[in-house]
């Protein structure tokens, strides 16, 4: 297929390699200048905005504000768009509106998985929208998902899904900070018990990931930033505030991400959040 | 081998049904009158505290206090105890050294799983204690562990692993309630936001097994009763006093667990916590 | 004085009604129209904006924005504008800066007190800004405040004091909510309990009167709206992100109340609040 | 009168020494070796339980079921203790029973107030118990107490309202300990905002006292320490289980405390907790 591609960060770039991989011809577009070998790389978004399809993943709704939804205003009808940018749940309603009105295909396609799951075309792939549109851009997603969930009509639903997926994904850290330190302080070391859980009821990728990482105080590179991770974390708790869902471990998240960021963490990966169980611990 | 089992409630019955099966000659004490195929009763815990090593599972602390410690007076030296409570850790260092006061051996072979995991052997077993200890009454665990793992020579730590497992397990819950109810919030159906996760990031035996209890809001009958979750999770909140360890999410439990408790959910299962979350939203 | 007053709603009203009374000529602006004995009732916010003076209080950052700043255009250079309402303290910095490029005086001068004491003229005023600017509207100030305090020469230090002021009153009602539940759960009452607190060591203005409301239940008429009372816990909330201080207790609140709205609570007094504590004792 | 008393520490001194400056015989009993100028010191608590009452105040449960249970054994019929200690609800009410079965009389007198209060003979004095063993000590508390309140029969009722009052007085700390950092975060001195409000709606002693010893970081000496906070913390969160009260200021002062003696605090005075907020956001 003939597709746009909008942000080659961290997570961007390899899954667009992935899709010049799979034989797509790729006109990618980024904020900074980049190189993306097979693909060509264009001057504006609005020519990113063409083809058969473009894809989107940007870091938060103002950049999907500002390089997004001009683009709409030149966009071929009918062209399909999939958003796989976090944002929030309120902007992904107008977001909506905002292709209907210029008669632009759209859907959200949210993804899980870290930098070096998208390279592998591992990545967790959760879509939303029109039936039609999400099977025109399937191919495109199956060439970096590893599995794909379709969750309704309505796009902004991915976006729910995103949101409160990595608000389990923050509890399962907080959680494992916690006992961890608690299991020390009694003389049993958190990586062996940490590592018996992850071995038996908690056998999942993403406990065995992040128990590796918080037992072996791996806190860079950033394969999330802690900075980004906040971001989320404020977008499960206004979309809370818009659902009047009281949400007591999301609140507690909060003040631990603060405690970090204070502490100098924003840039080191968010299991950096660990730390701080420690440091109030006396432990660190 | 000849042994002693005391305590035959929810979880120990399966337990012994399945030592029974394996071949072990059985002497079973419990407060109430039962009966177990194949296993003599006996009317004290005395005479279950012979042969070649006796298990006990009850219910807390002061059960324990009760049974087991009168019963050390008349074993006889080289005995090994399995004691497979979750008990707390101030108790279980105790306990140790009232056993080795009296010549008796003893070690923590403390269970994870639910009762039908039970009845299938396939509790998931952590031992903590003198390796000779642990490897006299090994054959045994096997009989109702599908895995066994060993923490330690120290008995209590097997205590805090267990305590500290119980409280990952009620994390892991609450955060499951709580984001189900903020997806629901926004039209999005908990049953799909928690097939997603638990069949991608969370895909460990806990979350699923968890997860579709909260979604098909089966309360009844009890695996594990809310009011002993609740004992669990004091202990929990003990440990960490102790261990002076700051543990927010804990106290974000409790909260939880004695808003279920004061409205009547102390003998449902405590997967009955996550029915807070939806109260409190307004939604239940 | 020949003064523009803009928002006559439930603070402004007996705030500007004390204006008059203390012999200034007021020209008053409303959304909604509305008469004021002894004032002159103005078609635009711009007409307001002239004369020695103008004082305003309106409902939130997005009500400012759509009045106030429109009507900077065409005010007179020299005039002092004085800013009584709650707003974030992002927005009192934009606001210093666009009054500076209007050459337009700026101070903010937020009050502490329900309409009852406004109409007493007994609010507890705090100012900030240039100190000229202060001086010249103390005396309207005074017409309605019992005191005045002066925290700096940058408006937005009065906005920080009373967002963290709320925050301070807000944590007080959550305490005595919490704490009445408890006494009464072990046969204590509540009233007696607050009685003897507010009469001693907590014998102050805010304990004597929101203790009273807590005890009668008296959530209606409402004061001071408990869906105006939550829009003032964000600000703090989203001050304490800009400044990196975690607020464990400002996330407590923040989960009560979005209790409360979920209860149908918003537009009741914002001690309301306290009937979660209850609710979630079973006791309501 | 001739009474006896026992517990001579940081509070029981400056209370026994008023007893004395009005007139009364005191016989006085403490754990170690003092001398109290005017008073009698004797050998045994149970020559302190003889005359016409006793008063004592110790340090927990504890100390109180070591010292005055057995010296009830010995007790003549028809003495009055009043208990001036800050203990358990559930053991208040078996302390009720006890004094009954050996016909002693027995009434809760707790306090407030600081050692220097205490000096001055300015407590707040709360009783509970029979109103002929009240009236009977009444002229003893008053050479101690600025004020005394009844709050019903059952010895226990005081113990609740003054582990609730404690419990009110550690929120009023950690808010105003959250707030002076937050105004601090923007530039305003958390002095001036404490001065404001303390000034103004907040014109209790007790925020006077507390938010000077914040604003001045003046931790030592101790008035009260705080592990003794935290024991008392405890009792509030016990009393909130046994009825089953969801208290999440109780948990996040929990964690606070916890923190501060993770960090070597224990031994100074508990509004130390302060520090906590500082230290969290960076700022210590």
């Amino acid at each position: 297929m003939d597709i746009g591609f909008i942000g080659l960060g961290a997570m961007g770039r390899p899954i667009a390699a992935n899709l010049v991989k799979a034989g797509h011809k790729v006109r990618a577009w980024n904020r900074s200048k980049v190189e993306l070998p097979g693909a060509t790389i264009v001057a504006t978004p609005r020519e990113a905005f063409a083809g058969d399809a473009v894809l989107s993943i940007l870091a938060d709704d103002n950049a999907v504000r500002r390089v997004v939804v001009p683009a709409l205003e030149s966009a071929p009808k009918g062209l399909v768009h999939a958003n796989l940018a976090t944002i929030s749940v309120a902007f992904a309603k107008e977001l909506a509106r905002l292709h209907a009105d210029h008669a632009v295909g759209y859907i959200a396609a949210t993804v899980f998985g870290r930098p070096d799951a998208a390279a592998e075309g591992k990545l967790t792939v959760v879509t939303a929208g029109e039936p039609d549109a999400v099977a025109r851009v399937q191919p495109l997603l199956d060439a970096f998902g590893q599995k794909s969930w379709n969750v309704g009509n309505e796009p902004h639903l991915a976006n729910v899904l995103k949101i409160a997926g990595n608000f389990l994904i923050a509890s399962a850290m907080e959680a494992m900070a916690e006992s961890a330190v608690l299991v020390e302080s009694h003389g049993l070391s958190g990586g062996t018990f940490l590592e018996v859980l992850t071995g038996s009821l908690f056998a999942a990728p993403l406990y065995k990931n992040y128990s590796r990482l918080i037992v072996e105080e791996k806190y860079e590179p950033p394969a999330f930033r802690l900075a980004l991770g906040f971001k989320d974390l404020r977008l499960c708790l206004e979309a809370a505030e818009q659902g009047r869902v009281p949400m007591p471990f999301a609140g507690v998240i909060r003040d631990q991400m603060l405690d970090a960021l204070a502490h100098g963490d924003g840039e080191r990966d968010w299991v950096t959040v660990a730390r701080v169980s420690k440091r109030r611990a006396g432990r660190s």
